[in-house]
């Protein structure tokens, strides 16, 4: 029996296999260009802002509809499948990079400078 | 002795707990409201777009120029971070909203109708 | 006779004041705020990148297509609207603003040193 | 002597006017595709954005603080600048589109609707 995968359990590389095949399947690589991909992460960005243009919508709203939920998980899953094709083509290990980009935060903003909840961005 | 850790053993929760850890020790947590996070996301991606602005970076011609592949991977990891913040916040289960959507997408472009390379974007 | 309003004779005022009515009708002040309308502006730009994603449309093919053109035209509208609202909001005078900027361009990129056709963006 | 130019008495060609010689005189109409133009408005809105991320500045802290103000102005000058770009390249009327759109958003919103201050967008 296989047990259900959740992010308790699921490789960064079960993502990029399931992206991969599906762009293959349909003969899409050519498209997916690295600018290609960056300009479709920016228009997924924005059609995931358009659920909040002119509205705030807090985090316990948002948990108690099940409509809105959907509609904003398929708006964030739009924007990491896009993302995980662009690591794709650019064979990028996105642990790697994660961490790379963590130190430098770390150095960036040490806690004892910023615990205090100040928040001074680059 | 500790493996290193990459794409294929790294699971999606060490991402989320990495992240959480980093904005509560700076006690940004009241930063990161999902309208905050959405918008800093569009912001990471343009500053990504920069990079490819006016030019038409090949991937050949990324990867082999190291310095240009660390500018590009550390805007990645920026916005896989804020995306992490935003799914932390929301508790959403990103295995879990991706699979929904790459079954909307699968039915949305079936491949018997999509392997001839067409792209129809909604 | 009231002669056709186009570019060559149209204040910016013109754009100004039939903006503000149309918010001010429809009592929509309240949601004009800064950051909603930067929100907005952002939105609208995605939407008219949307029309150019995964295609390359050059210009003869845009102006020789009237659907495209005029859906290409009312994006840009849009955006401009968006844009004409957020300095009613901020009491800014364009074409100052305009003509500050500009200023700070040409010193940036002297004609001398620009001429032969590099870009170099700041 | 002449009087100073600003939004109450400068048509639209005079930017028009100036964009394209600041464009042509750098030979930078090659760079200048109706695809890139959007993708650096795109940029400069995001650039707007930033100077809001994470605060919320409302009208009179902005116009008390004329560091700030400018900031903001040359922003927005940089994001009109690529609009008009934008327009020359497309040979459109701005003055005509914002007509053409202005009557469908009045149509869209009638005024007896909308009047009680609700927003529907689309």
């Amino acid at each position: 029996m296989k047990s259900k995968q959740d992010d308790s359990n699921t490789n960064l590389i079960h993502f990029k296999k399931e992206v991969d095949k599906f762009v293959s399947e349909r003969n899409w690589t050519k498209y997916h260009t690295p600018k290609n991909l960056i300009q479709a992460l920016g228009i997924e960005v924005s059609e995931l802002s358009e659920i909040f243009l002119f509205k705030d919508l807090d985090i316990q709203l948002i948990e108690e509809n099940p409509i809105l939920l959907e509609n904003i998980s398929d708006e964030i899953a739009d924007i990491f499948i896009y993302l995980i094709s662009l690591i794709n083509r650019l064979n990028i290990d996105l642990t790697d990079a994660f961490a790379n980009k963590m130190k430098k935060n770390r150095n960036k903003y040490p806690i004892e400078e910023f615990s205090n909840g100040n928040y001074h961005k680059r």
